[in-house]
């Protein structure tokens, strides 16, 4: 099939691109040193990929991405990069086919951890981005109680998603550094091998981590493209003009296919000027007609992708796969 | 069950309040006056609860809510609010157990549902809003293409969601007027029976179309509902408090259980910070524990459901019901 035929708005993939986009993080961070973040494509067929590439541990953001990758046989080292308190998804979890490790950062999250069954940990610290994590001063004292219970501290984590505040890089390093000297900080008391930390933003400047935990660098964004040059989007909405008139036209593609909070998208040859549920107005640079197709750029890729139930695949104009967004939902 | 033992997070719907919503438009705008739209659910079971209170002819969005629409039964009327030159979606729509009316602005899209075998059109106007429509001076031009056709044109249809631009209700009316003059001059030369408008923001201002297209005030949200207080939300994310810090608390809700384009959604006893993947970072005015349950309300019910496969209805505490979300994609 050609990506003309594909029935719209519907998620593609650039082969191509993709493939640069994983083989250029597989070289800069070989095997370990990259976590793959899941909740940016929810795919295990992409997470294969990256598998194969020498990524055999991944980040997950719900236990719904934990089980679906165990079922996919990706479980060598699956870590819950996020806090949970669900006994029954805590079960799932530490019954499923592979390693399963939860981060913690608080007394209940450990003893819910404990009391379904799971077995290893990261202390998950707060390292100036406003969400979970304790402060680094309990990250001993968290230890010690997982440990009392029974599991096995691997170390810490910390997400310095604030740094990207900063436009300028050796601004968003700095702000890194200081970041990462607070986790570093918790580790030295917590022991453990891994100091888990960073995004697709902070790659090739977080020389502190362990491990990253990049998600976005596969498949890309217009939000994030212009910090992180090396990497480029490959994946857009394919849409088909549905109503043209004399100031503006209509694609068939809207907020029920787009992550929104990062603001619009970014659509070829033309300026957005409104997105509603299913339809996005755009002043075009030339005239188009109905029936043409137009790529449109979502501005956040993690929430646009978890809209849809499949991805296709390009080489060219060829559609070569269809790959299915499977671990949707919680 | 109890909605306290909902996992989390977890789209509910106020049964009491859903009710009175639904009554409320019942009486207002009985019958056919109201032509439900069911892009702003996509759950046929909510559908059904519309046509059981007279409401028996359906507005949609996508050709999928069509199919769906007509398969679970509510067939008896279906628009297609929107424009498509999908030959497999428009044989799929005219294929199927119902009657369906496809909205139609230019050639090209009288065409094609000419020619996938759909039997009935309204011509869709500019009404003022920048998105489908034909200039209304182009209406009677296109209603005789799709006549010599074959196709039958029951009328026009325009959406005035423009006037959502005033915050005063006497400046909605006014625009709402002038919109309408738009619609009417069209009428007057297309002919048929039906004049299809409005929305839930206009459901008691607009007095000259026939029918209102009308699909928020089921189940509201933040950003609509000071506008319109006849309709008061009767949908929520049930969250779960997940990480408490000094400053802040975390619940499990985010960019992905949530519409973001109308921006942040507001918590019960709190104030919100920061909304990411899959995290809402918030003040709360009181102490809160992890574990606590939270009420999370969307700014836009729309692309909030859309990311759900289902919602549970609630009468008290009580979880009564869980409604699939069963029209979901295009």
């Amino acid at each position: 099939m050609n990506r003309h035929q594909l029935p719209t708005p519907a998620l593609v993939v650039d082969a191509a691109t993709l493939g640069a986009n994983l083989a250029h993080m597989a070289v800069t961070l070989p095997g370990a040193r990259c976590r793959p973040h899941v909740k940016a494509h929810k795919t295990t067929v992409l997470a294969q990929r990256q598998a194969e590439l020498g990524h055999r541990a991944f980040s997950c953001a719900t236990p719904r991405e934990i089980v679906g990758m165990a079922a996919a046989g990706l479980g060598d080292d699956l870590l819950l990069a996020n806090e949970t308190v669900d006994d029954t998804r805590l079960r799932a979890m530490s019954d499923c086919e592979g390693r399963v490790t939860v981060a913690v950062d608080s007394s209940a999250t450990i003893a819910a951890a404990a009391r379904n069954g799971i077995r290893e940990v990261l202390v998950d610290v707060d390292v100036g981005l406003p969400r979970c994590g304790c402060a680094p001063a309990d990250a001993p004292r968290l230890a010690d109680e997982a440990r009392a219970l029974g599991l096995e501290v691997r170390g810490v984590m910390g997400y310095e998603g604030h740094v990207y505040l900063f436009a300028d890089r050796d601004e968003r390093r700095r702000a890194t550094e200081a970041a990462m000297e607070l986790l570093l900080e918790a580790h030295r008391s917590v022991g453990g091998e891994v100091v888990s930390a960073g995004a697709t933003g902070t790659y090739d400047l977080n020389e502190w981590a362990t491990e990253i935990q990049a998600g976005s660098y596969a498949l890309m964004d217009t939000a994030f493209a212009p910090m992180i040059p090396a990497f480029r989007p490959a994946l857009w909405l394919e849409t088909t003009v549905i109503s043209v008139s004399a100031r503006h036209a209509v694609v068939d593609c809207g907020l029920k296919a787009l992550g929104m909070d990062h603001g619009d998208p970014e659509i070829d040859g033309g300026e957005v000027w409104l997105v509603s549920d299913e339809h996005l107005t755009f002043r075009p640079d030339e005239p188009v007609r109905v029936g043409d197709r137009i790529r449109v750029w979502p501005a956040h890729v993690d929430p646009t992708v978890a809209y849809h139930d499949r991805m296709h695949v390009i080489d060219g104009e060829h559609v070569t796969d269809v790959w299915p967004v499977d671990l949707r939902g919680w």
